[in-house]
């Protein structure tokens, strides 16, 4: 490689890898240490970020330390910081550093494990460490792989839904695709619709149930509706349950949602997709009650276990129908370990063919926490968004709009839905923070969502300031 | 940061991400020098890099000594090397040092982009990065976001095909679904099966037809099929063409493919995933000849474009047809930016809904070669090719199993199939190189694939004297 002239255009040597690999780790190093004093919520105008770069590409080749002084001036005003411990919105997608040089690690090796022998340790260490996070979370064994089951990694719990759903309309194959109908409750994530409509199946396919006065799936609502499909000559073929819906948080009643879906022959695919990581603690693990009645289960690392995005692990209790819904061997795949039976081949357990090493990134996460330094972490999350749902629940001003289970507090303005927008307008103005919105029972609610890699009880209180300070300065809607 | 002691299970300080970070770009600038040292073709038994793990996670956390150690010692002996100039198999995933920077910065600013307004930069780099390669291909200005058309990252071309198929059926939606029917050569790639397998349409649905001597698809094979199922009253919904097959590196005619598919008010889309790149070369864009004709078009920077997996870069000319196929917008997702018309929110260009920022990685890319420095590197490529066939040719005992038009020469003994599989057996068990195969017209055939970023002429030559010894040791069967 040495012999490469070190001239734009040329392939970048290994002493400038090395020089400028390590700029761009002091940069990664120094960007997390000053995250929290940057605004969280971006605040460009469209197209500003575009309007300052090239329109065109170069001709001649550039030096690297453009690219970083691009970073620093035309990049960073157009991020919102994921990673900031002021970062309260949406769900967290958390990262660490082992993840992130988990990640590095795998782009330096560049492998692509589509098939086992593409690289075997790409494959087996998938299996290992999705065998681990059985263990970890303490997950049914039929999702272990030493049984008919097995765990895949996919970019995400959408790509993951639509996998279970792929492989639940396969075993329902018997019944003609017009009679299928899904079932999930009116707070699961719209990645059900969204898989629904990829299937060709179509979105008024998908039974929207009724949930409780918690929001959580109604078990009675789900047997009435399977029941009235299956007496008008349809099949029941597929149900979701949702152990923190997005919207609040909210936990579907596995035990009782998987016997109605049972007593259908419907595939019950269990969306874990934010709270799951929770299950790491063993007085959390009522969050799972049920799960062994599941044919498959996902859950996102990439959301709250420190693992970089994309990380979501996929779980099936039967393999098989996931593979014989998912295989298409051409000629240029063959090869002797596939077909001796004795390897995985993750291509047939995902919509693309390639994929890359992102065991990596799980594996070091684990093996840098350990199992007592992961509960260590979520236990803190936990108790912080107890201590602000205690606090709003104390505030004359403020009121919860659903109960605090884990580490999303949903809460409002108790003087309606104006007061309650003008509050996050103004606090997402401050620059301090950032969360988002959703509604519950028609109203306006903000979400409190703690769960960031280095999220402290000082940021905690940061945020409870930023909003006492607004909710009292008799400027909102309604206010004294 | 520094308040967190370094003990196992806390945090990775600040401190020791800098000093693993650089242990790390060093593993992996050695890594990369060495690695045509290495046994390309990993040979280990199934099960024996797991069997070599810990079956269990750590109670307490590990030093990231460990984990590099378990690297060297545990991991390698199971990686195919991709990124050894000496990988001829499949076709590349080739990286290079600008876009494994661009990956850890990604990782390390952990950004989710799947809404503009969750990090502006992320969105509006990626449709800058793609109006780029637009010019970079010299592709149809349809495709340009300046129009109705434009670009977006997916991981795969796998996805992209299946997108472009949803599409193409969401604008077919006054044809009962059971009526559409799907084209493709007889070549074309597996994954447009799956995807109509996962759209629900099945892969019964799909017509293969027939191709040429040079493999090519059949125009008129093409119009024949779809009059006959026009006059069935089916609707020819979707065609593939291929800009370089899988097994052979066949160019379909996208000029007669489209004017077929504009005839039927079929959507065409085109499958360039391994040699789109090529395009860039003023010289080779004969690949594309009638490419404007195309609703939607793929490649993957990260087979030949020097970009870590994954990278596909998909395009359509009219993008509300993909949006309309694939948005579901909840609440929580709703906001400001996206209902102002002005922004591009790509969770609705793709299947999952979380997104990374993936364009940084292609950007560096593309900034770091220039036009220049990538042309003179695909050149290369396509030239090491050219001497090949040319010595293939000129063997007394071998010869061209198809033309080779780019950087692919197909070949094989000419006494026939079990010469030929000894050879590419003996070749791999060398451990000096890596080859695969594919059958042609029913023979087995070796494919020598030539895009890895470090293959120069010497590594080709060794391929050549490793190939002429095993051919000229008379011990093939068959051999004098």
């Amino acid at each position: 490689m040495s012999q490469q002239p070190p001239e734009p255009g040329f392939h970048m040597s290994s002493e400038e890898f090395r020089r400028w690999g390590r700029e761009v780790i002091d940069w990664i190093a120094d960007y997390h240490e000053r995250v929290e004093t940057l605004p969280v919520l971006s605040r460009v105008e469209p197209g500003a970020i575009r309007r300052a770069l090239p329109e065109h590409p170069p001709e001649q080749g550039e030096g690297f330390e453009r690219m970083l002084a691009d970073l620093d001036e035309k990049v960073l005003p157009g991020i919102t910081h994921w990673q900031s411990p002021n970062f309260f919105a949406f769900f967290p997608a958390n990262v660490s550093y082992p993840s992130i040089l988990g990640e590095l690690l795998s782009a330096g090796l560049g492998v692509q494990g589509m098939l086992w022998t593409t690289s075997p340790a790409c494959t087996e260490i998938e299996t290992l460490v999705l065998d681990w996070v059985v263990e970890l979370l303490d997950l049914p064994r039929t999702f272990h792989s030493s049984g008919a089951g097995g765990g895949v990694i996919q970019d995400s719990a959408s790509s993951a839904t639509l996998c279970a759903l792929l492989a639940a309309r396969h075993r329902a194959a018997e019944a003609p695709a017009e009679a299928l109908v899904a079932y999930a409750s009116t707070e699961a994530h719209s990645s059900v619709d969204k898989a629904m409509e990829i299937a060709g199946l179509g979105r008024d396919r998908l039974r929207r149930i009724a949930v409780d006065a918690d929001r959580a799936l109604d078990p009675a609502a789900l047997s009435a509706a399977m029941a009235e499909d299956r007496a008008a000559g349809r099949r029941p073929f597929f149900v979701v349950a949702t152990v923190g819906t997005t919207s609040s948080l909210a936990f579907d009643p596995l035990d009782a949602v998987g016997a109605a879906a049972r007593a259908e022959g419907a595939w019950l695919h269990v969306d874990a997709a934010m709270a799951g990581t929770a299950a790491v603690c063993p007085e959390l693990r009522w969050i799972h009650r049920g799960l062994e009645q599941a044919q498959s289960y996902c859950f996102n690392p990439h959301k709250w276990m420190f693992t970089n995005f994309d990380c979501d692990c996929f779980y099936v209790s039967d393999r098989q129908a996931l593979i014989d819904a998912l295989s298409v061997v051409p000629e240029y795949l063959r090869n002797r370990a596939s077909e001796s039976g004795q390897v995985i081949d993750y291509r047939d357990w995902q919509v693309p063919l390639g994929r890359r090493f992102r065991a990596l990134k799980l594996w070091f996460v684990i093996r840098h926490y350990g199992i007592r330094g992961l509960r260590a972490h979520v236990r803190r999350h936990v108790e912080l968004a107890a201590g602000f749902a205690r606090w709003v629940e104390s505030h004359p001003e403020l009121e919860l709009a659903a109960p605090c289970r884990l580490n999303l507090v949903c809460f409002r303005h108790r003087r309606g839905d104006r007061a309650s927008e003008d509050l996050l307008e103004a606090l997402n103005a401050s620059e301090k923070l950032y969360l988002t919105h959703t509604r519950l029972d028609g109203r306006y609610v903000l979400r409190m969502s703690i769960g960031q890699t280095r999220t402290e009880s000082r940021h905690v209180e940061q945020a409870r300031e930023a909003i006492d300070a607004i909710v009292s300065n008799g400027r909102l809607p309604g206010s004294a």
